[in-house]
């Protein structure tokens, strides 16, 4: 048994499903037992949520969860069509018919069971199930959604209760160095460990959902991305690299635009009061990354960076906090972006930071900030200069084939 | 507690579901509890029947409903959102949720079970529940459709359970004495038995749905049709006429442009034979119509009427019973349409059926065949003359206004 999960632009004309169902019955015929797990057909849940605009500004979530869970079912009822037009037994379930039970947190719904038995029944009596990503139900039978990229939660999700193999096709051919499109010598990574796949998701690349990777990190699940329609070879998501392979320093380069830099200057030197205003930033569900301070005199200089879509509640939110008090100001940069260098190599190879900087430095870039993790460097530096900073770090660290590296 | 259905035209747009949203905003301030069922918006069905060509030409059924059953749930999402937006308490519910059981003759399926102890309880909650019309699903949890029209079937259900009044909103004011499109002087009916709206729309009128309308008789509903966005005064659809009002002879006159007459000549005059074609056709899920015969010498002249859809399959299974014998022929005439007369008022009044064909004579119309029933007259005449068939039928029992009548 295999899931395979086939993302919106594979799916996205009756005729790229009749490609699929193709691909798929040829699996079939190997007698191998497929779970197949469809997002919406391409930009079908854009389409719907501008519905959604044209009846309210603010639609309730659980309708809003309702209305989109419609997209994969299309998908899922279209692909099972079209398999049992080629002769291949296939039938398509709601998530919610397969029992992929999650919280309510409409909108954003965590998985929190999944009963595969009749899941495993109708494979045994027809080899493939088409299953519709993306949703799931909650317990008292309502429909949610798990977020953006979800549909790659519920086929790792399926994968790890069934203990097989998880497939995630979609247009892009695997994981790369850095971003194909910025850098054109970007390659294709043959193997990465789930560790950098999840610093790769959260500095940027789209590739893979992090909540799918984090899932087949705890339950060992073997993952595999490739491209729908080319037979190009993709990436494994492993555990831990074999031990054949030579151990890159940096596995990946990524450059993420969507963020924007808060700096308070003069903010109360209290831990408490860190504690309030990051405490009521959290609780309107804004992440906030790369804090750091500075103090001098019973002062400090904070600053933190937040994606561009919640820079107003985050910055309405602070003030809120600090109104009581004075001598504070604060200022948004919006031009900012992260770029990162991830890769397990770091943990045992000394000084991958310095060559960091010294990439930087030979680019011209301006870092305005910096963090780190085990296997992670960052750097905030002007938006327009990002684009500069990966083409010297991709240099730097080998990651890119033909005359630039 | 009232039910209301809103039809395709009717929630077309965003714009027209947030006036729906309106009237209702104002009903459910009186405190009155809606159950409001919905059609998919606009030309949606047909556009997913679109899809599903796309990708095989015959669709699995099953799979057809899994995609069709996605039209109703986008728009109970909509106007659900759109009556939260106006501060009205309103959840939408497909009707799987709300236990609408069905058998599993998907595209065309039956309700069998209904528990609507959700649907009380939510409408104490909330008092307005918005619900998918047109599906079910079956006891093993398929989802299934009830057929063209089956929305209006899925509200007089649910009034019929909740013993409540069911209103049908669509693009048409209410039950007409013939279609306002064919002749201009057509008058809206204030009153209309159930009787006589399953003959009317048996014979090709469209304002409701011939199962609901049998769901209405048989539990006695109080069925009311009016316009979706005109306050003009509809239609009731009662079990008998209020007392008070004269009884019309005819209440309506319908013409079905969409049948096909086929002929044999030299059919065997067998009764076995007959059993064995009819029961052939109706086994293919056939509808005939307007069965007439003539004997002469042992052999039969037989003839009925299908719909155009079916022609080519009826003919191919009589010619496939009847393929051992000799001394036959079959005929197909193409263009002919089914003018009749409906009307209770026929039981009591003498030399209807004369006054019927006087006027089809006076019109120069050629009849080919002719049915009656304890309240319809119909004829079968040449297509292009059936227009004005109607317009001496309507002349004749008095039915439209203006300089004509």
């Amino acid at each position: 048994m295999i899931v395979r999960k086939y993302g919106g632009s594979s799916v996205a004309t009756p005729e790229r499903i009749r490609r699929i169902a193709e691909k798929l019955a040829l699996h079939a015929k190997d007698g191998t037992r497929l779970a197949v797990v469809v997002s919406a057909m391409g930009k079908t849940t854009n389409g719907l949520i501008e519905l959604a605009g044209g009846v309210t500004k603010n639609p309730e979530p659980r309708e809003l969860d309702m209305l989109l869970s419609t997209g994969e079912q299309v998908t899922a009822a279209l692909l099972a069509m079209a398999l049992n037009d080629m002769g291949v037994p296939a039938i398509s379930y709601n998530a919610f018919q397969l029992g992929m039970v999650t919280t309510a947190s409409y909108g954003n719904a965590r998985i929190v069971d999944l009963d595969v038995g009749k899941l495993s029944k109708e494979l045994e009596r027809r080899g493939v199930v088409v299953i519709t990503g993306f949703q799931g139900v909650t317990e008292d039978g309502d429909l949610t959604t798990l977020g953006r990229g979800g549909s790659d939660t519920s086929a790792v999700a399926i994968a790890a209760k069934c203990g097989c193999r998880c497939e995630i096709y979609s247009d892009v051919a695997g994981v790369y160095t850095c971003d194909p499109h910025v850098v054109p010598g970007a390659r294709k990574l043959d193997y990465i460990t789930c560790d950098e796949m999840l610093e790769l998701a959260a500095q940027g690349a789209k590739v893979l959902h992090s909540r799918a990777v984090e899932i087949a990190k705890k339950h060992s699940v073997e993952l595999y991305c490739a491209s729908t329609f080319s037979e190009e070879r993709g990436t494994y998501v492993v555990g831990t690299l074999p031990e054949w392979l030579e151990q890159p320093v940096v596995t990946g380069v990524t450059a993420d635009t969507n963020q924007m830099k808060v700096t308070v200057n003069g903010f109360p030197n209290d831990m408490s009061v860190y504690a309030a205003v990051f405490d009521a930033i959290a609780g309107k569900g804004v992440n906030i990354d790369m804090i750091s301070t500075v103090s001098e005199n019973g002062h400090s200089h904070l600053t933190f960076t937040v994606v561009d879509s919640s820079v107003r509640i985050a910055r309405e939110t602070l003030e809120s906090v600090l109104s009581g008090r004075t001598g504070w100001t604060v200022r948004v940069d919006e031009s900012v972006a992260k770029v990162s260098a991830v890769g397990v190599g770091m943990k045992s190879a000394p000084g991958v930071a310095a060559r960091f900087f010294v990439a930087l430095d030979k680019a011209g870039v301006h870092m305005v900030g910096t963090t780190t993790s085990e296997i992670k460097i960052s750097a905030l530096v002007p938006r327009e200069e990002a684009p500069r900073a990966v083409e010297f770090l991709v240099r730097e660290f080998g990651l890119a084939d033909g005359p630039e590296a």
